[in-house]
């Protein structure tokens, strides 16, 4: 018996969810909703479902749940108003780029009424959840300080950097949530220096694409970020904890588990070329987590507060970039998740 | 639309294929039968399946393919009967311990007819069909002399000792069948050494724990293969490749991916515990490929003939520890696959 | 033929120096000054030397070089003296704690006269000194961002703390010069954050122990610097350099070479636990450095002017650390080298 | 105080040996003998020697000790001769090619007189006397199984293959020796398997360049050596010692300790590609052996009796490759070292 649930948006982010979907034994993929017809026609005829509307959705009573990873600015009213009609919701991240507009939303999104998920893939990854498991259960004695590495394959297209929200928004809004998931602890300053190395054109679009952060918690706990749009040889995405007793480290998983040996010296595989490989699992994990969500099973593993802290940390880093000063974080604001 | 199947055997191994059957979605897992009825029907309470006979799972017009996984006496039997009635079929390996049953088999299992397919687990591992790929690409030039390890975490109890068919058969059988695969020649000798070292009692039963053997092809290549029943560290399945370029290698994944350094050293995560972790992936593959074959999109990736002649390497292994001597192999019996 | 040298300093920095002169065929250590006389005398046992004071060696016209590893206070002065008499001088660093003394002693040290050597072992490792000439050789394209982790293996002697000049003059300065070295360009800006993690009683002695910086060059690349005075699992010093072209690393070599397979995991050897064995290889490398200084072969690999800039970082990252905020550094006192 | 000593043999390993006895602080190296007198007399001027003839350093009482690198056929006479006159000897691996000859010699270079060190660089390389140290500590338990892998970066020239003595005399022998220095018990039976791989013009000098041999111990642990003239990616050479409690393993050292990622993935700096980088410190230490050695603090760690052994499996593994069969050994023959 499986849940009948329905996805909106067939693009990149939809298209791999269904994916996941599709092969999960728990769920039911029946509908399919895009702006564009005949994208969500297309991603229908691969999975066997339905194309539809997403008002014809939300007002389906056999509609379970709903995936929704439509545009970025569509989220979070999607995300309100699938909640209102009663349907769980696993929405893709960022769900807004806007503090003030999550803040609003945030009475409509949480206490009684059913389940919301914002889909972080970082939380699902089964290395980042061991190392998580392990800090927690006091390994590494007292939790000292956090170095996250992110830098990304290569550059998005220029076409998307506009509406990216900028790189805080966009890409570091995941180290903010590992950092603050890891970390356990409020982080009460960060301080930002980024710079355009990478292609002059994204500085001209007025963003950066090199960035390296630093922040603090309120015992003094301190994080550095890494951050680049493009590394040039693969997905590189690394945690190193260093605590009281020892380090911790996730280092970048190889592609393919052959090694060679040449005159050139010994050569592993290459790293991960795309989100969609490096977290495959990670992201077959949130399917799964839904299906539990759905059935009642479990509470949201990222819940609205997480998505609001992680985004109020990206616009705190974009001031510190402007001023070139730290910049401070209402403690009260923060609510740990 | 998924194809009706049917497993024989709720054993270790048929357990293992019904979950990967079950979450497979172009198959549905319908009917399971096992001699002990009541752990055939606890699997199907797992899966939402009905028990049945074998008999029943044979004559019924709607199984379109049958796993079979049932004690290793009746593999064979099973297999004949099951092709002869129609059905693809998926085979735990070895299939049979016996060459002259094997032999006698061949017949009623080669030729027109529904396929068969033999399932080495290691031929679906991906790091090992990566080395193969890059083996047939010439990435090594002539592949020249190969090295296979075989170390399993512990033995097995005493109790399937003697039923196992030995070390060679039960065991090496697999590094048999790798080393015809990846070297795609006849090998014409072998020369086997054994001793019982990591347990007396396996001794007593008339049977060995450590192996190292040397063959030989036709165009004197050569491979070295090691054995233990017991590692004591996990999982430890390598295989090195030498050739006029350079080498490849295929060492031990770790079960985990987070490094703890501390003040013992750089400690990766423990290798795998199990074939059942070891090669999760292999087995859903393994699965996939039953998927294709009963869809006739595939060849069976191992043939009759490969299983016969990793079983003919194995006799002769034997016959030389009792030997002390190496043995050859005719030529004209070995049909490469 | 060997050229006499001299030591002053017989403490822990002056014993390592006295047995790499000693076992360096070019240099001949005849004789060892230190206040102590009782210390200078027990190393010349060791190494069949003579003790003698300081100003006796400065006097001595058969002293063709100077070693100086005396007390931090005193290295400046001596430095001066020994030029001035016409050795070549090997001296220890941080030369001199006090941007101010560092300045106005530049022009005693530098322009015609001996050479001077200031000896920032981190230039003379093998595995730095192949980064450098990797990235000099454009291997790495554009050099973009550089992060230098220095975790310590435990906290120094609390006595040692107040005269150490503070984390960043005494522990980070190794880590300013490397930048200095590696990025091959002035830093225009510095902003240090740091915590009293490791031990309450280096803030009581008003101190920090754990710091993570961040600088910024002129043409706005970007450097982190992460240091610890207590990583729990050795010397850890590493060094990460991000390019166009992908990046260059130098990890932590493990001191043995042997790898254990337990049940705990894969397990190297511990890291190096002290700087005499992480840079054994860097120490003889400066002694075979200060004999091509004597024999006019080669050039101070490091300058005067280098010393002076790392230093002046120092100071900056103090500042920074107790206002808040980044600080900045006149281009034009920043000389290259 | 230095001990004066001499080296007969100018060629390749005698230079690489005056080498080490000049930057030795302990040895003063004033005489060196060739047939060819030039290549005394180049070598002696790098090294501030005087050339000389064989026969006077062998009359000469200021010669304390003697490094004999001369042609293979010339090690063995001048071994006696120089113990006979009274010097302790350094001489290269293998002594002689003939075990008759090494058994008419035992007696003339056993017993009372100089101390005699016969220089098999593998015992004296810090990994495997680690790993030597560990196995004897029982960190492993027992020691059950053992693999060699040697593998030269490329074979040597074709003039050297007919007076090599053999693939198994000239370069096995190091892994025999080896195996009997780690296994610590007696081998009784050799198998051999070896073919021409690399270059036929090896084969059409009667030798072979590839082999996989399997030794059995009188108790029954089992020891397995790869060979090959030529590896195609630098020096090859691993040990894996299995035993009750896991694994211990020696890998290939890498020659720089920078890691490059780039598009092609993470690559190591190349193995070593020479014997004279690989074992550098292996050779250093041999010298200060000999030091030990002159200076009678050492007893010779390795003796007559381990060099004819590793001869004797030698002639073993040659004569099992000529009649297909394993070879025993005698174990009255066998005094173990």
């Amino acid at each position: 018996v499986a849940y009948n649930i329905g996805l909106i948006g067939a693009g990149r982010m939809g298209a791999l969810h269904a994916a996941n979907a599709a092969s999960n034994s728990r769920l039911d993929l029946c509908w399919i909703a895009d702006t564009d017809r005949a994208s969500a026609e297309s991603l229908c005829e691969r999975h066997n479902a339905a194309a539809c509307g997403a008002d014809d959705l939300l007002a389906n009573p056999d509609v379970a749940g709903l995936i929704i990873a439509s545009s970025s600015d569509s989220l979070l009213d999607l995300t309100i108003r699938a909640r209102r009609a009663g349907k769980a919701v696993f929405v893709e991240k960022p769900l807004s780029l806007s503090v003030e507009a999550l803040e609003a939303a945030t009475s409509a999104l949480s206490g009684q009424g059913p389940p919301v998920f914002v889909a972080f893939n970082r939380r699902f990854d089964p290395a980042f959840c061991a190392l998580k498991a392990r800090l927690d259960a006091g390994e590494l004695g007292r939790l000292e300080t956090l170095h996250l590495i992110s830098h990304d394959p290569q550059a998005p297209s220029l076409a998307f950097i506009p509406r990216s929200g900028g790189l805080f928004r966009d890409f570091t809004v995941h180290d903010f949530d590992t950092a603050r998931w890891l970390l356990g602890e409020a982080i009460v300053e960060v301080f930002a220096w980024a710079s355009c190395l990478v292609d002059p054109a994204i500085a001209e679009l007025g963003d950066v694409d090199t960035a390296k952060l630093v922040m603090r918690t309120s015992s003094g706990r301190l994080c550095m970020i890494s951050n680049s749009r493009r590394s040039g040889y693969g997905y590189d995405q690394r945690i190193e904890a260093y605590g009281s007793k020892g380090a911790l480290r996730v280092d970048n998983p190889e592609d393919g588990g052959v090694v060679r040996w040449g005159p050139e010296g010994r050569r592993g595989d290459p790293f991960f070329q795309s989100f969609h490989s490096r977290y495959a699992e990670a992201y077959r994990r949130e399917t799964d987590h839904f299906a539990d969500l759905i059935a009642g099973k479990a509470d949201p593993r990222m819940t609205i507060e997480a998505a609001v802290a992680a985004v109020r940390l990206a616009e705190a880093a974009g001031e510190s970039l402007r001023k070139g000063q730290p910049v401070g974080l209402a403690l009260e604001e923060q609510q740990h998740a």
